[in-house]
């Protein structure tokens, strides 16, 4: 039960080496949009979205057109109809016969993952629920490049709800495989970074540290990466309201901050960044969405180019058969596939389709 | 009042040798496609799918890419503001505006009938109700051409709800036209074929014969046609316990089928055809999906063709103006359209938008 | 704050001449199709739907596709994905990285005119609110220069319900600026022109009456514009049917109009023009759906080429800040925008996103 062809389900799907070719490509295509405005000519892109996002439905469309490709799918409740009693399996297995690469949003944690099994074209996770969404990472990433010209010995703040926010821990993964990186955790107690993340982090050796004051941190940053902290997270209203002005960027905030530091944001933010900030010639979050769509276009383009070249995953992953998985948010729970784990190298075993650890219980699982 | 244009509302619009011609062409693009890459270049495809219909609407779009064309229109939700308090009429005549053919999926039935009547463009019924949907007939035709060769010498089995199930009765007008063909009925009880088409075929003079064991009927079979039995169907749930085993399909029945079986299904399947069925080597329900594909990428260019020929529909049909029409599901009940049936050669009258019988009372209805 | 590009928000926005050029444009267009059919190739129209309107979506997106390009975006409960908590302003500066030119329906009124102080592309009013739809009223002139060759000279009823209808105060203020154009406005008392179009015309000096009867006002007609007359505009059901007869058209009721007149309608339309009229050759309703798919050519051509050239709006206006609006239905009262106003020449202050008087009450607004 391996797909034999590329995909991308989590970030570290791609090497180091790979996500180097990745952003290397997409500079090109910025510096040479024309090249590539006919590559994927009667190619078809299939956006499948089984819940709604329109920001991350339109990047991917908006980099097939550009790669002079079509675009079909659904958006949402129209989902409805083909999920209708029918597992992703099947799915994919109709919709392979339409499109030549798919894009999939999901609410259940290991979907795409699903899907990859049995889909004979590539299939790219474009948010599993609260689990991994890799091509905001890439975005992330490109846009790093872009304005320090390198992956390594850059000092890299979190902010806000780092508990719950995936682009956090994902983002986190893809950097510390570089060098002279270093982690801040700027967090509200109640919303720092999961313990699955801080052993992984432990065990890799990464530099970091947490605290829940922004401005201590903010001169040491190179990047500061901010995520929006939601009321309904907190335990009371009033916490909420002692806190959140902690973790709101705003020009006083920044007055401390390098000169070069660069802000980012996933989007759509609410009022985690005051309006001022975005004259701040480091608020990048609006260019993050561009690099978003142009690292999409390398990377639908370069999923494809590996598909007719017959280029297999390669995966030394060591994998067991298990009871069911504890998390209710994954797929495994809603449709029959078997329960399989891989075993780190630390003996743990992680869900394959969410990445839980074996026998959580659901109160422990962010 | 009779349309000036070639449309396909049901299957038997199209003459034996019309289907003929459509399914050379559909296998002409199976083994050239790039010769028909651009041929609808700056034609537009407008899905009108007043229902969602997620499947059928990716398979028309994907196919109308094929030829180079675009495609525009709607998904569900989002019709209610073209059909808010808007007749059909109206719609098409807004709609053929904006694009070359429109392909319509409607709740009420007949609903795609009254469309080609005030259309400019040709029209393809892509679902009306529990009525027809042609298309459907012409992708299952294709891969019984494809895998068996004729449409000829065939023992076509039919499993599951029979009384319901549109594409079985469509399948069985569309096939009975042909020599030598022969009708198995497998379904329980309650769920045998509707009492008209039975008369139609006595009519007819089609061979036949109705049983509610399938092991019994297996070895006959070239064809096994599978639908899904609906829990809802059945008078009690003990009934549908009872029963539910004999209608799903799994590798023990198949046992005593021939070699060269081949079994079809509309999808989507829920539990009628067991996930083991998939890997036998005639198990072509995903490759009937394709097939629906490039036969709409044949009917799309036809009708587009024909329409540009001035090809007019020729009708020797007797029509009658009577009083309305008794089923609740047809256009007719919703919209001002005026009361016409067909005389058929037996003196019987059929409501031209549903085909109901002249008088019918809506519990005798299916 | 003034945006640094042409948008079209409001009709006013184009001065005649531009009008005129624009709709030079689309005749050539409709004469030339051949000539147009690349020249938007590898652009992308956005189309920012926050309510469900297909046939303007529709209308949009055929245009752009028969100029070459491509289009994306949404269609209505997808929206909330968008604007999940984000403000106009970012939702703009989020979807300038994906097209070249964006067409916005909003609920709210102004918000169109929000999205150009923040957009670096051409925004395109495509209706907000009860507020503007300047792409109707473009179509009502195409097809108006048409049939009778030139904006001047002309006598123009409207009838129905001419206090909420916006395509109604739209084409007046539009018309109003050519020489020779007489006005005549049939409506129940209850639904005639709104104080501020009277006061508008008067002050501007156009010919016009009122009346209640169509039957009278019909012989000096050149154009009759029809619209809807909604049951719920009516104090009390009786008063509706005693009054709704009177504002229908039918064939009688033509029979002492020109034998040219032409009959306009926005449409959707209900009950208010009966079948009889549509084989009237003056009956152009469906034709001027046609004509605002070659007028949206022609402006989305023009605004592309304007944003190419650089061409700035010149605004005279004279803009102050005062006290938030009173309209419920103005985007003020749900962004955090500044309160501005511009200053007429009556010295009347009038709010710069939906035109609401300083100081109105909600409940004096139509």
């Amino acid at each position: 039960m391996l797909s034999k062809i590329r995909s991308l389900l989590e970030i570290t799907d791609f090497t180091v080496e790979e996500i180097d070719e990745l952003v290397a490509l997409a500079m090109d295509i910025i510096a040479n949009p024309k090249k590539y405005a006919d590559v994927c000519k009667s190619k078809k892109l299939a956006t499948l979205f089984y819940e709604p996002s329109t920001r991350t439905r339109l990047s991917f469309t908006a980099a097939m057109m550009e790669l002079g490709g079509n675009v079909l799918g659904f958006s949402d409740a129209a989902a409805s109809s083909v999920s209708k009693g029918e597992v992703v399996a099947d799915t994919v297995r109709v919709v392979e016969n339409f499109a030549d690469i798919i894009a999939m949003r999901h609410n259940k944690e290991g979907a795409p993952w699903v899907a990859s099994q049995y889909a004979s074209i590539p299939i790219i996770n474009a948010g599993d629920g609260g689990h991994c969404h890799p091509t905001q990472t890439l975005a992330d990433m490109l846009t790093i490049y872009r304005h320090k010209g390198r992956f390594s010995d850059l000092t890299v703040g979190f902010c806000g709800d780092l508990l719950y926010g995936r682009t956090v821990h994902s983002l986190t993964k893809a950097m510390g495989r570089y060098r002279g990186i270093q982690f801040v955790f700027v967090s509200p107690d109640e919303l720092r970074i999961p313990d699955y993340l801080r052993r992984d982090i432990d065990k890799k050796g990464y530099q970091y540290y947490e605290t829940d004051k922004l401005e201590e941190a903010m001169p040491r940053l190179d990047i500061l990466y901010m995520t929006r902290v939601q009321k309904e997270r907190f335990d009371s209203e009033e916490q909420y309201d002692r806190l959140k002005d902690s973790f709101i960027l705003d020009m006083p905030k920044l007055r401390h901050a390098k000169d070069d530091i660069i802000i980012l944001h996933p989007l759509p933010r609410v009022n985690e960044i005051a309006y001022e900030v975005d004259a701040h010639p480091g608020a990048l979050y609006f260019e993050q969405v561009r690099n978003g769509k142009f690292i999409r276009m390398a990377l639908i383009y370069t999923l494809l180019k590996w598909a007719e070249e017959g280029r297999r995953p390669t995966s030394s992953a060591n994998l067991v058969e298990a009871s069911p998985c504890g998390n209710p948010r994954c797929i495994s729970t809603v449709e029959k596939v078997p329960a399989i784990y891989t075993v780190h190298a630390d003996g743990t075993r992680h869900c394959i389709y969410c990445d839980a650890l074996e026998g959580s219980q659901p109160s422990h699982i962010p």
